[in-house]
């Protein structure tokens, strides 16, 4: 047999209309002199714990968070994943064996931040939405190639049931495309943008208009029970 | 720590023009009675091995296939995936410590059956094509699920780093369409196909056409290197 240690790394990304993509990231002390270390919210799964149940554990444990849609999207298995010597002091400060291999399943959601609220606790001092570009290239163990997979991930699927609870139950499609351009960081042709929503068969358009607004009302569209 | 052993199992799915998909299965025996199990090609993976490394190696021992393009899609966590009964026999010969925890990593592939031949080596007796229809319900651990998973992650996302290599180099659309009945197991309207297909930014048109046909011959088109 081969024995490992399994842990879960969870990317949580947070959406606010007017600003830019952020990221949920936790501090955590590498040693007694405060000295920190910026990482995804993770930790080691339990031996009777499936996979999901133990990234839900986890995310709450380290950042309060809970109810959260996670969807998993990769498994990180190099062997030296956590040898780096920026890496060592942590783990020999809180795990037994801290130079086991440990394989990490790799989790994704994407959140309004208004509607989550993070709270640090266990090893993590802190719980903060980060902007992408300003994110630290000197993350905890691979956790930069964890969350730049989670991005390309997001953006090669979009994957329509990780971004619908982003948009009220019923929505315009300017909204929708203001929120596709946030996730793909570009500026979205309106007609273009149209003629290809229109071809996933995946939202509705309801015989509902917007209300109280000083333009000409556009109708509202819905994801309906399709997904 | 929670120690754990790590497996990799591979859905090998093969294509033939005339045919059905089929799934590379091994046969094991489960007792020296000569009763069996097909289950998919899976094995532990190696102290310091990576994953993708593992799954090659792993596909190779015990079915001699190589050089194929595998990618990971899946990992399968339940806690108890090794635990029911029809499979205590096979652990227990084969496995030091049977009762132990094994998290799956699935990989998978899509290639042109002729082209690759397997023979079963390791503790495979045996490793035949068989087509997706006649598939037994009773596979080896989780590997019905872990199948199941493998044919919905192909047909949600048309891969086509995955399925490039089932075409010549250059292709008509009705070779492509041909393709996509097969691995969508439905038959295509042929003004929606190429309307859609022309969509997807990822095929190009050449300015050669088809040599030596009866009928009208069409254009041909390529990958060329955008995947």
């Amino acid at each position: 047999m081969t024995p490992l240690n399994l842990s879960i790394d969870c990317v949580i990304l947070g959406f606010d209309e007017d600003q830019k993509l952020k990221v949920l990231l936790i501090k955590k002390f590498i040693n007694d002199k405060n000295d920190f270390q910026f990482a995804l919210p993770g930790d080691l799964v339990k031996p009777k714990e499936d996979l999901l149940s133990g990234g839900k554990r986890i995310l709450k444990s380290l950042t309060s968070l809970e109810k959260i849609y996670l969807k998993q999207f990769y498994t990180f298995g190099d062997p030296d994943r956590t040898k780096q010597k920026k890496d060592q002091s942590w783990l020999k400060m809180y795990r037994k064996k801290p130079n086991e291999r440990v394989v990490t399943v790799g989790y994704i959601a994407l959140v309004k931040m208004e509607e989550y609220i993070p709270h640090a606790s266990s090893f993590a001092v802190d719980a903060e939405w980060i902007e992408l570009s300003k994110v630290s290239k000197d993350l905890a163990f691979d956790h930069n190639e964890i969350l730049n997979e989670g991005i390309r991930y997001l953006r090669d699927q979009i994957d329509h049931q990780l971004i619908s609870n982003l948009l009220p139950s019923k929505f315009t499609l300017s909204q929708l495309q203001k929120l596709y351009e946030i996730l793909l960081d570009e500026k979205l042709d309106k007609r273009n943008f149209r003629k290809n929503i229109s071809k996933i068969n995946i939202i509705k358009k309801t015989s509902e208009k917007q209300e109280g607004v000083p333009h000409k009302p556009a109708y509202l569209y819905t994801y309906g029970d399709k997904i």
